[in-house]
């Protein structure tokens, strides 16, 4: 299908209205979104792959500027504040188990209970009467398909109120097949269909979580791909850009009780392929490249339909780690309902998508996303930055995010990242090591 | 006599009194322990170790923020302000000394008496105004059994005020031994003894000096020590911990014309060893330790008596480089009356002690100190720590400090560390180079 | 003429008068001085050696916290704000050109004309509003032997107030001679000569442009170079330093529309070599050196004049990439009339020029200046400096740089070393990458 020729489109003259640009009436609607450089809480985020985290296993990750520990216990996993409430070490940098159902500080022996969070004894304190009137933090943990996501939430989010994870992932198809119907390629899977196989991987992107999103979207950037090595692996001959042309091209969805994002109503006639650029003497002739969608939901997930491959769908978090770094996290997923497909998938993963796509072809977004850093850091970016017609997508979801998003996430406090410049920092990076989403584990003798 | 049976103690229910506990009253007492972030000034520390400064050789340190240049001339220490009042430079990067009784600095020749600290010339320009006007602050040095000590003062702290280092020393023994008996092990000996003989090293934490401080005495982290090779090595069997189990578990020493500090009844009933906690189902039988004891005085100095085997006593500082960066100093002290036994006490240190208790044994206190350091360092932990019966001794440390300490330092300023994001830190960490206590000198050519 | 005897000068007793001294009122005449942490702007600084930019190369530089990228066209060098005006990222970091009067951003592809800046068209988006509304700043240029000279300058400086380049480089001489006579060397060559050969280097230091700058000219800082290996070689004999005698031993040059600067009378009676110092029992005898003449003008250029060879000038710039990083340029120039003449310029320039003085002599000056860097950083060195004699020069570059500069730069914003500790740079420095000069280009695959 993906090698159908191109539909005719009506010629673009005056692309979106002007009631879309990005003035000062269009930016207040997002400050909510400009105040969230530690991220949005309250919403599910991958933290590990399952085979990162075996049976016994302790690791600890940061989300949001909150420490995070999970560990597994009879196949479960259990996810807590990952910072003592004694003098705030991270359990996870030592790990110290005793019992199937508790985790202990390795410092001072305050042990919590895996569920509940409760301080349920002090090792060599038994009797304290701090025991049983604290805890800390404990995190819903959902495990599918070889992903598991967490909830991060504030410390004061009541269970009750825990959205499935449904509702912070990607729209599902066939179920939205009517609403957003498209006949260039077949109904795409989701992490959370029966046999999904999720493959992938995660690394740290040194830069703010928002700058890395928007470029996920951005149906202005596939500039940065054109030398890369699929592309002509391929024989795609991709266009110079996609243009908007009319105001609806973007559907925002809002429903109650589903997930809250937007939906880029691309390869129909409200984005227009650019073939030429006269000015530049650039013209492409016989279009050739993958059809695809792209839609993002709160809190930033990004779905690539029909991408890299047919029946598949490539999924991109940018999980904020602090206000200027995030874990990059990219999924190809295909439903593969027999050992063979599963083989199959995991063998063209491992010999096309992982180097050429994920690699490769993602790299240079990766690199594109940091190449902001500077400019947004300091805020310039946000008052300085001037946008054109195609930004239509990213002001589409700074608005929507303000609107839906479950509360912005308060700057660090007490952890890796609240304090740039402390000395453990420069020690790590003077022995090599970048700051990071795992925790190093203590290396004993 | 360390083999010795346990004895008998009252089995503990209660703990101590909520009188003790953590509430704002006492955090109000500690006050001026909170501020002292870059330590406390007019106090002697650790230096260099003897054989760390050969005749003539000049070195540059810094502590609580002051910069600090030692030179020995015929035998004899000079330490004095690392800063040439001219342009800053650090005299100790590059050093230059024309004469036996100055420092001159090796950039435009300013040059210093290395008694009193005054400009007695400049190098090109002999007759300047300035010379005999003008110069850098002194400090008193005392070397003792290999090691140097430096009073660090306030620029205008009078001479005469100085006082003994002795003020600065753990408590000696056997002189105290009626006021702190012990029948478990024979009197410690003292740095200040006749034939000591001091061996140990140091290095820099990557922490506040507070936080690396309350670790030394704490009873309750006796947990990070459990599986070091020195304790399997030598069959110990250890406690979970130590719980106090009365108010006057520690001893407040406040004498006048003496070390302030605090002294831990360990080893009496006023502290017991916890055996047991049910609820994780851990027991120890047998118990098989080496009886010790903690005492710890301003500036900040533990003593672990009869530690790490008898008739010897552990010394450890803490020494304030910087807000978030101390020396380390771990130091092994005897009384060696001959060369014979002097020779043993070496042979054992290399051989046993240094890797397994100075490293080994210790490594784990310094990344268990370092392991606090986010928690501490934006101010949270100082108000989010929850505190616990165990913490007596931390508590009444802050306390104690509060009172008796001779200054709070001020941020440095002008100096390394002031501001912590220069790109001098940022050359130096990308050439491997990790912030320290030594000036690392000018290499030419 | 070199070998001279010296001449001989009166005894110095006085040097010179309170009036000259750096007191409060003198401090008050340089605080523009003082506020010019991020350098001078609207001046001429060197962008880079014509050699390091070939024909259709692009490379990117930052001078007083502007990030500029220039791109040679059939011959021509131009120069632009190296940051996209949609979403900020360095257009230099993968340079993408697709005709020969402009550059595109590789991220979105925004394109701008070469010569004024403007955005004429994007790739993707030929007829969006803002094509023709808006661009970014160029930076007139003259490349002139060898050497990429920039104007760097507020976006909102007129073209018709560019000075030429001759009014920010160093006095000419033969024509004024007169002004400034010497009967001991030859009259200097500049850059600007017919058949000037400029040979040198630049590297990044990593300090204050100012602190940097004040070295350069500062007659007591000879001592740093006592030991180096083009002294002894030579077999020059140094005196120990250079000591003002009269108030008018330094001439400013003020007229209108040249350079403004400053002349050292050195070499005349008004400044004395000091032979000696009793009280550091000090005597050189047999004085042998290089006589030489230092000038400074704005925006921060040096010229040592007779050096390091007859028929020579040694120019050094220190421009201002952040506030506390700069590109230190050395360069020798010499007019080389003929092929065989430039041939054995360089041979000698590769031979000892190079490895003895910009290296060797030179990498001391440059320890030297990041020696002060930490004084000076947090203020702390500007008020507690104490001046003397020999530091009238740089007092009067201080007030004369404050006259008569054309702008105080202001911080860098959204720009490389705007914010210190951005999570880049701790990647880059863990990866062994030191903050520089040049932006360091997207390598792909």
């Amino acid at each position: 299908m993906s090698e159908q020729p191109i539909i005719r489109r009506r010629v673009v003259k005056t692309g979106i209205s002007d009631a879309r640009a990005n003035n000062a009436k269009t930016q207040s609607q997002y400050q909510p979104y400009k105040d969230a450089a530690w991220g949005f809480i309250n919403h599910w985020y991958p933290a590990l792959f399952s085979n990162e985290l075996a049976e016994d296993q302790v690791e600890g990750i940061q989300i949001c500027g909150v420490p995070i520990v999970l560990r597994r216990v009879n196949g479960k996993v259990f996810a807590l504040k990952d910072q003592c409430l004694h003098r705030g070490v991270r359990l996870s940098e030592k790990p110290m188990c005793f019992t199937k159902s508790t985790i202990s500080c390795w410092y001072h022996g305050f042990t919590f209970d895996l569920e509940s969070g409760k301080l349920v004894t002090i090792v060599a304190n038994p009797e304290d009467k701090l025991i049983g009137t604290t805890g800390i933090t404990t995190y819903p943990v959902h495990e599918v398909n070889g992903m598991i996501f967490v909830f991060v939430r504030e410390d004061d989010f009541p269970d009750e109120d825990v959205p499935p994870l449904a509702h912070d992932l990607p729209f599902r198809f066939p179920e939205r097949s009517e609403e957003f119907p498209h006949p260039l390629w077949p109904a795409s899977p989701s992490v959370l269909d029966d046999n999904a196989m999720p493959l992938g991987m995660h690394r740290t992107g040194y830069g703010n979580w928002r700058i890395a999103c928007e470029n996920g979207f951005d149906n202005a950037h596939i500039l940065v791909h054109k030398d890369n090595t699929i592309v002509h692996a391929m024989e795609w001959v991709l266009p110079l850009g996609l243009l908007p042309t009319s105001d609806d091209c973007i559907a925002v969805v809002e429903d109650e009780g589903g997930p809250k994002g937007l939906v880029q109503w691309l390869f129909t006639d409200k984005w227009a392929p650019i073939m030429e650029n006269k000015e530049l003497d650039l013209k492409v002739e016989g279009l050739k490249g993958r059809y695809y969608r792209t839609s993002v939901v709160l809190p930033g997930v990004l779905m690539v339909e029909n991408w890299p491959g047919e029946h598949m769908a490539q999924y991109e978090w940018y999980v904020p780690i602090t206000d200027d770094t995030h874990e990059y996290w990219e999924i190809i997923v295909r439903v593969c309902d027999t050992p063979e497909e599963r083989e199959k998938h995991q063998y063209r993963y491992d010999r096309v998508y992982k180097p050429l796509c994920l690699h490769g072809f993602n790299d240079c977004d990766l690199y594109a996303r940091e190449a902001m850093q500077n400019f947004y850091y300091d805020g310039t970016g946000w008052d300085d930055e001037q946008l054109v017609a195609t930004d239509i997508s990213p002001i589409t979801w700074r608005k929507m995010a303000s609107r839906w998003n479950r509360g912005i996430a308060k700057p660090g406090r007490g952890v890796a990242g609240a304090v740039k410049h402390t000395s453990l920092i420069f020690k790590d990076t003077a022995d090599g090591h970048r700051p990071g989403y795992k925790v190093r584990q203590i290396e004993e003798d």
